[in-house]
């Protein structure tokens, strides 16, 4: 059974900095980051006392797994560069698929941890689902492990699966975010504040933890109320492209109803 | 000072059912429910020890403040029936404007809860903040008291500010609880379980309590990730009315970072 203990971080934006961090309080030794902004790579590097990088060539070779978290745009980039022989290596993206390693190292695998990211927002590792995925039963088995040291919430996932649970994030964390974002503009421009809905967001996020979204849909659209409805559609005339958003989502809610 | 004892309320939905129950809490003594459908009102009137019926002429005269919590369209219908001279008469809609109630009574005001209320979930008022309003100062005040003895969060807003609240609470709940509800979709279609969203979910709205929301959006939308965007609305062809949601929001999202 291979063990996990020595690892090089490949990027250090927020995922790679939560990560190192988590890793590092469970006693694994992050031996060095490479980050293609060195002023990053330094500043994480000095939390978990590792050496840092910004030159590929500089990655040193023995470590036990190397852990690329970069954009999926860069990531392209940087398995081109990168070949070890037989060293595990794994990626931390929502969408990308498992083959995309697989000219790096014959071992391979995934390493997604599903959740947002703050650059100053500390979070525990515990509750964040991890998503496994690995090219032999060996690697799977020695990242479920790693995973399990840090999260509670460790899952076998398949790419395909991955890739239709990172959609499904993208609505229910970015998109929600978006809706929050577009509230706070609005009561911005009116000399309102924020605070007043707080309560509500968090009432909203935690009924679903214990009830089926569609079962505890409130709101006009969901009542057909078409009445106040055209209120809001009405006041929102000054704000052209959060009335489009308005008028689909309260269609399709009225929609999903039937 | 007026000070509020005796309430009768006129409605047995789930904003009236909880409101109820936290002023019963509080020693407030709940005379009568008025329902139009009775079972509805006797479930309530059960719990609060108060008389019930579904008839607008049982109505006791005797309170000293009548709460509407009907449908903001049943409202425009209910008000035609009661007329009080001088009795404090309130409704708790977010949209309705206070004067509709000036043909019910010399004294009315509003007192609009802002929460999502679901019938089987219990709910602490303590944080709920309530929005007053009223036609005179001394209203004003004993609808203060009263919502300060269930509430710590009240505000003293116009019908015109609480319009726009009104909407803004619809983006951030309603529409939300929607993309939670998109996201199950797509899940159970695929045999995925939405619990593995739930911690993302929590975060995402945690996230909000203490920072702008523009400053954490995060997402391929708003890294301008086309490559993911591109994967996702691929992905989303077997889902129509989900991809136009998508593809409007990301648009959005992209368009507002600039």
């Amino acid at each position: 059974m291979k063990e996990i203990n020595k690892i090089v971080l490949i990027g250090s934006g927020n995922v790679a900095t939560h990560l190192a961090l988590a890793l590092t309080k469970k006693g694994k030794n992050i031996i060095h980051i490479y980050g293609r902004t060195i002023s990053r790579a330094k500043k994480l590097a000095e939390k978990t006392n590792s050496s840092y990088s910004d030159k590929i060539e500089d990655i040193p070779a023995d470590a036990d797994l190397y852990i690329l978290s970069v954009s999926d745009h860069a990531l392209s980039e940087v398995v081109k560069k990168i070949k070890f022989s037989d060293k595990l290596i794994v990626h931390t993206s929502g969408t990308s698929n498992i083959e995309k390693l697989k000219n790096s190292s014959e071992n391979f695998g995934i390493f997604y941890p599903l959740q947002t990211f703050s650059a100053n927002k500390n979070i525990d590792f515990k509750s964040i689902p991890i998503c496994i995925e690995a090219n032999t039963k060996e690697n799977e088995n020695a990242l479920n492990d790693l995973a399990k040291s840090i999260s509670d919430n460790v899952y076998i996932v398949s790419s395909e699966e991955r890739k239709i649970i990172h959609v499904c994030a993208v609505f229910v964390s970015n998109f929600s975010n978006f809706m929050y974002s577009i509230a706070d503009d609005i009561l911005e421009q009116h000399d309102l504040s924020f605070d007043i809905l707080k309560p509500l967001i968090l009432e909203t996020a935690k009924k679903v933890i214990s009830n089926k979204p569609k079962e505890v849909q409130t709101g006009p659209a969901f009542r057909k109320d078409h009445n106040t409805i055209e209120k809001h559609i009405d006041f929102l005339s000054d704000f052209g492209e959060y009335k489009t958003i308005y008028k689909l989502l309260s269609d399709q809610i009225i929609k999903n109803r039937k």
